[in-house]
């Protein structure tokens, strides 16, 4: 039997990046869960985060702390309302206050300095267009851009011993598809928090945008959601 | 008169840096210098970075902290020791273990993040591959990927508002050429900082490899090399 190869999986601790873990394990990768705590306010991900990782079997994982706060400009680390009660839709094509400047840009470039390290080729990102078509970093041509520039960036890309691939398997996935084939490949989505401004007591808020969209998602599939959200 | 267009500067501490960040302030720039406290041997190098960014009128300065030590990999950030007394030639072709896995990468991500906020497009960058050849992420072919990346990351790149921009004057000077470009450019030396293993009382080893391309570009320049080494 080949011996498993090594991926480094980016693990928010939302939704999302859990399934992302679950699949890469699926598909027989041995994971290695990177987190960065970059002083986001939702800042229950990472606790979370650790307890997905143990909970899907990943054989390292590393929380990462990168302070973006000082660079402001975004409603996740900058003393900006979250909004609420967006009408939310496949169309949409604003990028949100909640966009966190060149966020996948560096999640990825930390995995590729990991992935260096390991002598790992393989990222996974839990990114998705269908519901965050307005993030300029969750679409295709930003995916093949980084894969290029893992190439020319590395020792192992340069000397052409490595092919550096990003996984992205939600990439065309509704969020109810990402319920089902979470559920499917074993994910407990109890243990994952999506929220961006939970209440003190860490209850859902149930109407930012990243809580309509997992309500939906469950919703859609028919599936109960197991978040305790505020009353 | 045109108002100033604002840049990121990358600024290390170190000379090459500091010579990026002068050149960035003589060609109009309103320098918006960026340092990254990864963890580094060397941490000299963040407050050589503050009186740098004050000397030569960065509009602002950050220090990212950003732990990258948990990766290992790099003699500059893990156990490993800083090797001495190399024989450098322009030819070296193995990267040295002073390499930190995909730094430039993870230092490019930071600036354009800051870029994005700022609404500046022009990135500096003190890279050369001269005496780093070794480097892979101090080449052009990496330098242009990540301006296609930063083009497609991007809001105002998806958009066409932004032509991002990474500027490496650095990239084919000597080191000699750099020291007389910095005098030039009224660069203060002795506020810079390049040993990569610095004695308790912060003397330079004058060994490292750092030291001893430092050393040799003050003496092909002709002119006196401000730090204080350990005898």
């Amino acid at each position: 039997m080949e011996p498993s190869k090594n991926a480094v999986v980016l693990l928010s601790g939302g939704m999302d990046s859990a399934v992302a873990l679950a699949l890469a394990r699926r598909r027989g990768f041995e994971a290695h869960a990177l987190t960065v705590d970059y002083g986001q306010r939702h800042r229950a991900e990472v606790s979370c985060a650790r307890r997905i990782a143990a909970a899907l079997g990943a054989a390292r994982h590393i929380v990462v702390e990168l302070d973006l706060r000082p660079f402001g400009g975004s409603a996740l680390t900058a003393d900006i309302d979250v909004p609420k009660d967006r009408a939310l839709g496949r169309a949409a094509q604003e990028i949100p206050v909640t966009y966190v400047p060149a966020r996948n840009t560096i999640l990825l470039a930390l995995a590729l300095a990991w992935c260096e390290t390991l002598g790992a080729e393989d990222i996974f990102i839990g990114v998705n267009r269908i519901d965050y078509s307005g993030y300029p970093d969750c679409r295709p041509p930003f995916i093949e851009q980084f894969e290029r520039l893992a190439q020319t960036a590395t020792k192992a890309g340069v000397e052409g011993r490595s092919r550096y691939r990003v996984h992205a398997p939600l990439l065309d996935m509704s969020k109810a598809e990402i319920v089902r084939a979470g559920l499917a490949a074993g994910v407990d989505f109890s243990l994952t928090h999506s929220c961006y401004d939970p209440t003190p007591e860490n209850l859902a808020c149930g109407r930012c945008d990243a809580c309509i969209l997992r309500r939906r998602g469950f919703q859609e599939a028919g599936i109960p959601d197991p978040t305790p959200y505020a009353p």
